[in-house]
C-alpha cells in the first residue's frame, strides 16, 4: 500500500484525495493548515487520517503533493526535507514551475526528490467543498523535471498523474511559464481587464450580457489572492504575451478603417484563421 | 390567428420558428434562399409553409423578422414594404441596430413598422440543424424603437419576445451599439485575437489549453463572415471599447513591475474588484 500526502486540501488538493481514495494501492492522508479544515476532511470519509501536524501526514509518505499557495511552498518544503522518507517524491500544483522548481529542488537534494506538476484543472471555484473526483478526467497534467531528476521518480510521478484521469506531457519549466502565460495566465489577465474595462466605460452594459460574455470572463471569478501570486511570478512570460497580444489588436483594429471590400476581406480572413485553430482545438479536447 | 414570418430560418430564425410554433394563437411561415432549406424546413413540421418566394410568405404576416445577414437587410426590405399588409410589424435580429434601424426605418414609413430587435442568444454554431425552441429561454432581447414607432408596435413585439422566453429591455439603436461593443463585439474580437496571439507566438501551447482557455475563446468560432459584418458595422463604438481595453491593459501590467508589496496589493485589488463584478453578473443571470 502506497501513501499519499495532500498538503493543502482546496480545490486541487481535495480533488486529488477524493480521485486518489478509489486508485487500488493507494492509502490517502491530509494536511490542512486549519483544524476546521482537518474536521471537515475526516468527517467527509475521504482520507484515512488528516491532521494539522506535518510530522504525522509527512514522515511515511511515499508521494506528497503540495497544493498550497506558491508562497508558502519553500517554508513547508523546507519542513518536509527534513521529515519524508528518503525514497519520497514530492511534487506540487502551482500554475508557475520555473519559480517553484528553482526553490524546491534544492531543498530536496539530500532526502527524496522534488519533480513539479501542473495539472491543468480547476475552476474559478475554490476549496474541499467545490472538490470533485473527475476533475482530472481527461485533462493536461504538465510535469516539469529538474535535471536532477531520476527517470524513475519521472515515470512513477506520471503514472499517478495518469491513473487520476490526466494526459501527462513533460515540459521544461521555464518553457512551461512561456506556454501557460499564452493559454491560461494572459487568458485570466484579459477577463479581468474586460469585466474592469465594462465596469469603467459603462457599468450598464453589464445587464446586457449574454453568454458570450459570461464564457469569456468566468475565469474572473478566480481567486485574486491566488491569481496576484501566479501573475507576479511569472511576469515576465506574461508580460511578453500581452505585449503580443495589445500589438496583435492594434494590427487587427486597424482593418476595420482600412476601405471596405480590402478591409472586409483581411477581416474576414483574420477570423477565419481563427475559428479554424479554435476549431481544431474543439476536436481534439 | 397571428402569423409569423421568418424571413432566413439559420440559428436565430429556425429557433425563433422552432419557440413559436407551440405559442397559442400564432402560426408560423418561413422564406429561405435555397430551395434545400426550404424542403428541409418543410420537413423537420416546424412551420405551416414554408417558400423561396417571399410574396407567399410576407403578404398576410402580422409580424416579420429579418435573420439574414445585416447587409441583404435592406434589399429584403424594399421588397417586403411593397407586399406587407399596413399593420405588420417589421423587425430583425441583427447584432448591431444603429445602421440597420437608420436603413430599415424609411422603408416602412407608408406601410408596416419597423422595429429593431437584439435578442442576445445563440452559440459559436450556426444554421437550422444548430436551432433551439429553448434557445431564447432566459436571455435579454434589446428592443430599440425609432423615433416613429408607435407605442403599440412596440408593445407588442416586446409581448411576442418575452413569450420566446426573453428579458425585453429598451435601448436607443445608438445605446444599443456602444453597449453591445463592449459586452459582445469586443469579446468577441478579444477571442479572435486571444487566438492569434497564440497561434503566432507559439501553436504547441494550444496543445496545453485547459478549460479556461476554451471558454475565453468559445466564441471564436463564430461564423467569419457575419463577425466581419458587425464588426465593421459598429466599428465606431468597437474601436472606442478596443482602445480603452488596450489603455487598461498597458496600465495593468506596470501592476507587474512595481515593487513587490505595492504592487501585489494593487494587482490583488484589481482582481477582486473584477471578480466581484464577474460574480454579480453570474448571481443575476
Amino acid at each position: 500500500m502506497k501513501k499519499l500526502a495532500v498538503i493543502g486540501p482546496g480545490l486541487l488538493g481535495g480533488s486529488i484525495a477524493l480521485a486518489a481514495k478509489d486508485l487500488p494501492g493507494w492509502s490517502v492522508a491530509a494536511w490542512a493548515r486549519r483544524e476546521e479544515a482537518v474536521k471537515e476532511l475526516a468527517e467527509s470519509g475521504t482520507v484515512a487520517l488528516a491532521s494539522t501536524n506535518l510530522e504525522e501526514i509527512a514522515t511515511d509518505a511515499d508521494l506528497l503533493v503540495l497544493c498550497t499557495p506558491i508562497g508558502v511552498m519553500p517554508e513547508i518544503g523546507r519542513q518536509l526535507a527534513a521529515i519524508i522518507p528518503g525514497h519520497a517524491i514530492v511534487t506540487d500544483v502551482g500554475s508557475v514551475k520555473a519559480p517553484v522548481v528553482e526553490q524546491l529542488s534544492p531543498l530536496f537534494e539530500k532526502r527524496g526528490t522534488f519533480i513539479g506538476s501542473h495539472p491543468m484543472a480547476g475552476s474559478e471555484q475554490t476549496g474541499f467543498q467545490s472538490a470533485r473526483a473527475d476533475l482530472f478526467r481527461d485533462s493536461v497534467c504538465i510535469v516539469t523535471p529538474g535535471a536532477q531528476a531520476h527517470p524513475l521518480a519521472v515515470e512513477a510521478l506520471s503514472r499517478f498523474w495518469d491513473a487520476l484521469g490526466c494526459r501527462v506531457r513533460l515540459l521544461d519549466p521555464v518553457e512551461h511559464d512561456e506556454v501557460v502565460a499564452l493559454v491560461s495566465h494572459l487568458p485570466h489577465f484579459l477577463a479581468a481587464v474586460l469585466v474592469q474595462t465594462v465596469s469603467r466605460e459603462n457599468p450598464a452594459a453589464f445587464d446586457f450580457a449574454g453568454p458570450g460574455f459570461r464564457d469569456t470572463t468566468r475565469v474572473a471569478s478566480g481567486p485574486p489572492g491566488m491569481w496576484t501570486e501566479i501573475l507576479r511570478s511569472n511576469r515576465a512570460a506574461v508580460k511578453k504575451s500581452a505585449e503580443a497580444m495589445i500589438e496583435m489588436l492594434q494590427e487587427t483594429l486597424k482593418l476595420l478603417d482600412s476601405p471596405s471590400s480590402g478591409g472586409d476581406l483581411h477581416m474576414n480572413e483574420f477570423l477565419a484563421h481563427a475559428k479554424t485553430e479554435r476549431d481544431r482545438l474543439r476536436r481534439t479536447s
